[in-house]
């Protein structure tokens, strides 16, 4: 168990508070003889740290991971490896004024009620800020997942009323475009409208979600393991693991109840000698084994709890009061933007952990 | 591990295949002293068995479960219980014609993949008989609900174009109207219209899909673990592990990337006494931990993938061949219908194992 | 978790009380296409069912194991395979008039403090008559390992002075040897003294405890894992958690602490174009990662606590009470005998899922 | 799954390496509000740490370790505690001459064989090293068990054919004549007789093994789970997986095959107004779950692998070599003597499972 771990071969388990002295992550179940450099881990971090652009939360952490153990020579020796990623820019004290308040959205009551104490400190081990942890895992599980031929990918697909269309989905052109984007977005038109809409939000002292849809390279037959570990399921949890997540489809998704058996089955088909599906309703699994097609999804996120904005709350102990948040808080407008390396990282771990598992089961 | 287990504390394994002597559930972790008789189970899996209504299966199963060990004077006792459901209705001959074809929507070809070997019999271990070994492990866990006040409801919400509309969210009420609706829809007039659709699916050798909503009584708060076992997250693997589901949400789901900061998070206000949220656009959760607010969702549901028209497909080897299901062949024109208990199991058994891991987080 | 499972990829779950309906196991995790019938299961029941000779209880059980699931055509098919064991010979009235006491030896005081409930019915869930869920899963483990070509023995090792003393150690002859003596003793000379010990306890209504020696084929080097999933760990967890284990060693075991290290390192050595080592005094691991020797350990047993002598105890309330066995009760004189196809079982299940586990670390 | 950790609700997860940067554990699912503070943490460390007399190994590291989360003003707050140790003393150049060999009695065989690759200085993630981050979780593990009176003693029990003698057994008395004897042996007598050995021994360049026993206060009734969790069992596993340990007994232990069930049977007697029995042949469990007794057992360790003496061996080719360890090489003449505190932990660390565990099954 532990409700800090992730995963049942390739096992990461993550520490650290937002204003705590460092966060990072331990990976247990690595395979040996996978090249990895703390250039990996900290090119991943770079895709989500904070500071970098107008709509993205301005706390400056240049995210900087060192590997701790696990590696001999610039290659994993299938020892846990420890990567650590100290804070930099905290002011605790900031949020001395709110510490006795519910605030809207967050889970600062629900872990007072679970535990007694709250870490009020930047939310403590709730804070988003724990996603670069897995990140700091993710580019260690894409390492792996190189040797193995096969890349994720992540945009965001929905901000509001604006929808991005792409053509293409190879996933490493679709990356390249997505990480030149302030927003995450590789349509470049809904890219602009969607940062006309952030800025309007700032502005406001108010936020946004956002879909963001990811997508695999087409994947081996055979990973996932039915019934209750199928890759499906594996997928939806990890996704409504990450903070904010309202919602997980995969395929067709939520149209599904919309379409007929006849439309809905995707029929098999001989494809460069191979069997593929003429579509891809599935989104890639059936019986919640991988089918050979891309693992296609899209998750939903809520927009960022933390507004400027003054709103009505409680107290700790229920009285009424009003609730501001502290003068130079940082805030996303949009806190999914980030969230797409992070469902990217969540991705490589289910599906490492799939393929280390899948060697277990085939004779 | 282990695929067929689902639950940490409170921990089902269920066994049995379509075509098989019985199937099963083995549930470990019941605490002692719960009430329970074969009848408590053998209610629970009434309401999915088939056979009783034109819009579910005809296939003729009495689904009749026996309590074979963990129960003693009528009471649990802390050790495992083994529950067992004997087949009865089924005619493996009928499937040989066509266990060499690739089926449209269907687990063949991808536990082929994995296996090197499928009972093809319908369906084997991926057919969604194996749900009633959920049912009945559902059932205890709703023997043990009950001694904590807490009752869950799920119901068709969505067929096609077909909206219900639903006042009152009671739970015990909207499960009286749920079953005596045979398209388990509470809402009269929305259920007309399901069955006039399904009828004309059926007319047609056709299938829908369908979204189920479920809705908790309100918890106690403090339920579910921070990062990696979020009760929400939990409840989307829950759900996903379903055959047939396509998506899961909660509260505001994807409709949340629509709104804003301001309009969705949701205000903390007294209550008779007690701290509650005016609006529950977060599903009952936050940061992953059960609010105080009932759990609201919803899952969306595939069209069945066994349909009587004919379709293309590939046989095991690769060659083009036609796809026909022998005359006979016992399906649902719309799967889902009969996921509406299978959805209230899935979410008792997730309740109960984080009602149980919450009893040793806090001293 | 759930405290009636074992093992990690291969994963048992058993089942039953003592004077229950049946017993049981389901075994998850069992690759696809390995042989399995009914005989195979039976023909190991057979070899720790009571009723066969003067030297262990006389209950009359025949111990038919019938598979349930998990096989097609004779093979398993990678989904669980549950098997029962119906109970027969039990009359739980004879039980009554002893279910206020505290049983000298026994688990019913704390499995009342644990539960406040006990099936005192022959032990119930306690009742080392749980160990035939395991041989039947040791059945299915060991049809996995013969196609790996590993074998596991056991024997009688001591009894009270008598200490058998066996030359060769090749698993099947000596396996041979230990199944032909009523008294699982292949040194012919012990077998005698043993069974002569036992018919005077028997004549005495008094017991006696032993130590098992097991021995497996050479191992292929590299199963386990470092740390805290070390083969000889899992092992002596295993051999633990079998009823009236007392105690168990590897190797050189409690003698090391009378070696110099100079005496106890195993020196490697070429044999047979293989590294080996010249003793074997680690018992087959290094760092608690098989080293390609055969895995050599010993389990002591403590004596039957079920003895025919009257003994002072407390009853359920603490009064000072007479304890006497109702006449007609069945035990064993030594109930360690029939613990050797257990220990066999027991380290079959060890194995194979060191087998199955290694396959997923190594690239 | 994860082989670098250990428990299920209190959980710790290791890393690091004898001669990498640092090395630590992750503590997942302390309880919150437990008082923790870093001293508590390098109090305990200081028990382990080497260089501090001449009967243990004169590398010299003040083994500080640190705490980076999971703590707010002192205590803990449910969050993964994660608690760093630098390395400092270490010179791996030493260890280059030697990397091709296979060091008799090491892990580095194995390792090699299982991964490819082994991370030879100083044994790497195989070093006994790995145990100080063992005792940094034990004393997280004892600050929870001092909230509920429970204390843990362990010592030297006996070295080659010197056994100590102790009259008293109170945990804490204990302890206190333990740490103040270089040879962690609380009888004078046999300290004295150990250290003449030990001398002897490094004189040599030779090593001993050891026996240690282990006792913890009494016990509440009902810690530890039926059948495959039994807290006897669960100790077992825990102490095995420490380096070197060759056996674990418990209460009578092998002895046990020497009595008759009418002597070995403790009998239930009242005292002062509480079940006890009046023997502790158990060892303080029946069933596996914990009676009320002290848990009293005894680990076997074999003498140190690392010798001075030049021993045969083979390269990792397969050529016969000598091996010499060299010039400076650090190591115990008595491994055990350190592993006292380590076996204090990993008691400790069963026990606050089991007693967190406990917490969820009693209704």
């Amino acid at each position: 168990m532990g409700s800090n771990s992730f995963g049942t071969i390739f096992r990461i388990t993550t520490w650290g508070e937002s204003h705590g002295k460092a966060l990072g992550v331990v990976i247990d179940g690595c395979p040996a003889g996978i090249e990895l450099h703390d250039d990996d881990v900290n090119a991943a971090l770079a895709l989500r740290s904070p500071g970098r652009n107008p709509y993205i939360s301005p706390r400056k952490e240049p995210d900087h991971g060192e590997i701790l153990s696990g590696t001999f020579r610039g290659k994993t020796t299938g020892a846990p490896i420890c990567i650590i990623i100290p804070n930099h820019d905290f002011d605790t004290s900031k949020y001395d004024p709110i510490s006795h308040l519910l605030r809207p959205g967050h889970a600062n009551y629900t872990y007072l009620e679970k535990y007694g104490v709250f870490d009020y400190r930047g939310g403590g081990r709730s804070s988003a800020r724990e996603t670069a942890s897995r990140v700091a895992a993710g580019a260690v599980a894409a390492q792996f997942l190189k040797t193995v031929g096969i890349q994720v990918g992540a945009y965001i697909k929905q901000v509001a009323n604006i929808h991005a269309i792409i053509d293409c989905m190879d996933v490493a052109e679709l990356r390249a475009l997505v990480y030149q984007s302030p927003v995450y977005c590789p349509d470049p038109q809904a890219a602009e409208g969607i940062m006309a809409l952030l800025e309007e939000a700032k502005a406001q002292g108010d936020s946004y979600g956002a879909i963001i849809e990811f997508i695999t390279s087409p994947l081996p037959v055979g990973l996932g393991d039915p019934i209750y570990e199928k890759l499906n399921a594996n997928l939806a949890k990890a996704m409504m693991t990450i903070p904010a997540a309202k919602g997980i489809e995969l395929g067709s998704g939520f149209k599904a109840c919309e379409m007929k058996g006849s439309e809905h089955n995707d029929l098999f088909v001989m494809d460069d000698n191979q069997i593929k599906t003429k579509t891809n309703y599935a989104g890639g699994t059936l019986g919640g084994i991988s089918d050979g097609m891309p693992i296609l999804g899209r998750v939903a996120f809520k927009p960022t709890s933390s507004i400027s904005k003054p709103q009505k709350t409680l107290t700790v102990s229920g009285e009424e009061a009003d609730f501001l948040l502290p003068a130079g808080s940082r805030h996303d407008p949009c806190t999914a933007l980030r969230a797409v390396p992070v469902i990217e990282a969540m991705t490589a771990l289910v599906l490492v952990d799939a393929i280390l598992l899948n060697r277990c089961v085939k004779l």
